[in-house]
């Protein structure tokens, strides 16, 4: 498969660009560096971007950027940065990509366990996750010619559990090959619809 | 208690400012009537709203629109307009009504059984309802002042099963009571951070 990984470079995408890369062509793309260039919080960079790549079977996005900040903090563009970037970004993906992703390919999103087990300092999070659930629970049975939606919500990753694990009380990192793993499912199982708890 | 009920003349909002009536001071809100008028797609109509209405204890929200549509005709801004009316209006009431509502009061948001159960047609709404459940639960926990914050999901009400019913194949009426219920169990319950789910 050719596959094009968004935020290829993250904690996230790196390891899940590592797997990929040993049995399919990955094109890691991002707004600063990658194979492609791509802003997701812009439809029109979105589109550019499958404009100049063909022959692709799959997408998986692992970008996106939401402001932590307690509740009386956080300001209506906060949200609306986030739902613009994490949520929308992801939406258009979708949106966009059905045009171009090859027959029976999928769209790989991610989410996070803010959606369903919130921590401090994340109502603004936590709904552009819990969205993507919904969304993709709801869109997926529309796509046509055999495409594929999935999202992964993943915990506390164990590689970023040095840096934020303060703000997971209680929470037991998720080791990496299982949150790789779930992209696995989606991208070369033959689910469609499924949000894909990787939890701890 | 003194309660706003924004929708207060819609399908849901008028069998809830009916019941709520019967036992406290009710102020009907909306774009068109009602006591007082507001529109909640508006931050600056929401601050208005609360400036000039005094010792409010409890805001019920049963207004926001989301269109309707197979996935390949929804627009970008078909999910922004859901996003900016359903989601970031019952958002802004929380976060605006949070200075404005009486110590140990709460605040009521509707969403649906999209969020968990979606049916053709609606991936702008069920990602909105959705975003409303996980923002619920994370919010809440960091209200001040005793304030509580919880949102119904109902499933296909009763009082609309003749106009919609054919929506929501193999769903069930849920009776106005049973939904009705829901939002008194917010209000006059002492539970925070819930989803209360009312599907049949």
């Amino acid at each position: 498969m050719r596959i094009i990984i968004i935020g290829g470079r993250g904690t996230v995408g790196k390891r899940v660009a590592e797997r990929f890369s040993r049995h399919h062509e990955v094109l890691t793309a991002g707004r600063s560096g990658g194979d492609l260039r791509v802003d997701i919080s812009e439809a029109g960079s979105i589109a550019a971007m499958f404009h100049e790549t063909k022959n692709i079977d799959a997408v998986i996005c692992a970008a996106g950027e939401v402001r932590w900040d307690i509740f009386e903090n956080l300001a209506e563009d906060d949200y609306l940065n986030g739902i613009r970037s994490k949520l929308m970004g992801q939406v258009n993906l979708v949106r966009i990509g059905q045009e171009f992703i090859t027959e029976g390919g999928s769209v790989t999103l991610s989410s996070g366990i803010l959606a369903d087990d919130p921590v401090a300092m994340t109502s603004a999070a936590a709904q552009v996750n819990g969205a993507l659930h919904s969304f993709v629970r709801a869109a997926a049975p529309e796509l046509k010619r055999g495409l594929r939606l999935n999202v992964v919500s993943a915990g506390l990753v164990a590689d970023a559990a040095a840096k934020y694990g303060e703000f997971f009380p209680g929470h037991d990192p998720v080791p990496m090959q299982r949150v790789v793993n779930g992209y696995v499912r989606s991208v070369e199982g033959y689910g469609s619809g499924e949000v894909i708890r990787v939890y701890q």
